[in-house]
């Protein structure tokens, strides 16, 4: 087996968020639904652009968020995913590598410009995502860089991933190169729209083993398996795959594994600002915890923990060390 | 006179921050003081980002971020300020154009990017700025639009545009069009290196009339009159201008007019997360306050408002709406 370089390497869309707070009726004149991601191309990512509040830009990217989140553990991390060469691109890049995140990809230069996701926070908290994969779409088979692949404990991908035809095969390389060298492949659905799109691909992914673990929330386990039951939405993802991490809001999380279940509650949180990144983050302190081989339900909890920081302030970023958060708590980080 | 079109102008370097957390020691191997605002050259922009963590692109320059403290109670607010045609000068105009801020001046379209602040957020909530005033330089007087001057009830120009040299002759002009027009116009002296750099230009314009209001805080002041007597700077700066507004942190802040003094008291804070833009709001609130009419007292306690606000979170620009604040602080607004 090859050298363990890294504890997960994620791979995904390679996004800048464009974070600003909304009030409800914004997105009903838009026509927007809340909590969801919609793809949008150049022309209305600029009129969205042109008629929402004053904005923040945070590195994002579900897998980069998670990235950042799994380094702020003290995990060793590698990010694949297409920036461009202009100035999103460098930041993004900056942002990466300021986080000790190994990023071999190398920039896109054809003039399309850095994907970037509108978010609008609304009074809530919740987040409605604008996204505009531009540069994201060109990931490629190409951009798989082997040793990476096989120098990570777990590879990570994003449902989103989907999305761009030429990302799709990058991905099934990817988890073809981590099962030959002997290590995990994780996916997460991503978002209940998503799944909808991809549905019978995905069940295909986890049925065929291409899948070790599975990550969703409620809707998206309960769009993969078009059922209004939870509990029977969660007894079949059981079945169709070895490690099945499932998140449930305000109602924390499970981790089903061999017919076991274990239930992690959420961490207390004062006042949620914004949603962005919760899921992300949840993963990371999840991912971390199984590539160091602790317990489920301790990787639950560093999930809850990763998930609870990011929710108390704007961005799907880390603010805080979530390493120290670790050991203030008593979980072993 | 001109009808009133605007409660308050403000004229100043057109900045994207880009803010990150550092260590205590991170700024002592950077040489750097912390507190202060240094200005470097591109190069300098580049090496420094390169090392340091990472971060969020949020628009500032204290001008801009006084605008949209303005803005964010409800006021009138126009901001003159040089940034490229480029991405972050698209971001900084889309963040004025978002509040509902009139910004006339035209994008510099000869390669020079769009001027950045390197700001560095210690664990103490303190912000030590280096900032590559790039774009700004060239702000000059043909950018100053007269009848926006003229629409004015107040001009406030920040003291760091005596940098650039062709901003400090745009800045007179400015300060002559509003007096024609029956205007006051304010400074505020941004820093005291800034004040050590124009020490006698800045006394000259106080004592020759070009300036009605000053806003200092407390080393500016000191710095200003070249003591460590802080009773007998404020006494000379009372000589000096028609009023005064010197903050002075966590002990509030003092407006000294026609021999009168009014005291006002900071307004409480949970926990400082970053200093960045305290002062800039706090003249927001205060100009906002006098541009209505309010007595010192009040316009005081507007100013402390906000800067309660801003240094609550990342970034120089309200996240809250400073209207709803005051009206629940029970300040006219």
């Amino acid at each position: 087996m090859a050298e363990q370089k890294f504890d997960v390497l994620t791979i995904g869309n390679a996004i800048v968020d464009v974070l600003a707070h909304a009030e409800e009726d914004f997105l009903v004149r838009e026509g927007l639904v809340k909590g969801a991601m919609r793809l949008i191309d150049g022309a209305e990512a600029d009129r969205l652009f042109g008629r929402m509040g004053a904005a923040q830009l945070i590195s994002g990217g579900c897998a980069g968020n998670t990235a950042a989140g799994i380094a702020s553990f003290g995990g060793r991390t590698a990010f694949i995913g297409k920036v461009a060469g202009d100035e999103l691109g460098r930041f993004f890049r900056h942002d990466m590598q300021a986080l000790g995140i190994h990023f071999p990809t190398a920039p896109l230069d054809d003039g399309t410009p850095t994907a970037r996701s509108m978010i609008l926070i609304t009074p809530d908290g919740e987040r409605t995502m604008n996204t505009h994969l531009a540069a994201c779409q060109e990931l490629s088979p190409a951009d798989i860089d082997r040793s990476t692949v096989e120098g990570a404990a777990i590879t990570y991908l994003e449902g989103y991933l989907w999305d761009p035809p030429k990302a799709k095969e990058a991905f099934r390389i990817a988890a073809d190169i981590a099962h030959s060298a002997g290590r995990k492949v994780a996916i997460t659905l991503s978002d209940s729209f998503c799944v909808d799109r991809f549905r019978d691909e995905f069940l295909d992914l986890m049925r065929s083993g291409a899948l070790d673990i599975v990550f969703a929330n409620r809707h998206e386990v309960l769009a993969l398996y078009q059922t209004s039951d939870f509990e029977t939405a969660v007894a079949s993802l059981e079945k169709d795959i070895a490690l099945a991490v499932v998140t449930m809001s305000e109602e924390g999380s499970l981790a089903a594994s061999g017919g076991r279940r274990v239930h992690i509650p959420a961490a207390k949180v004062d006042r949620v600002v914004d949603l962005t990144g919760a899921g992300d983050l949840y993963a990371a302190g999840f991912l971390f915890g199984l590539a160091r081989g602790y317990p489920h339900e301790t990787c639950g909890r560093l999930g809850s923990l990763a998930a609870a920081e990011v929710i108390a302030h704007i961005g799907a970023r880390p603010q805080d060390s979530l390493s120290q958060r670790a050991g203030q708590a008593g979980l072993a980080a």
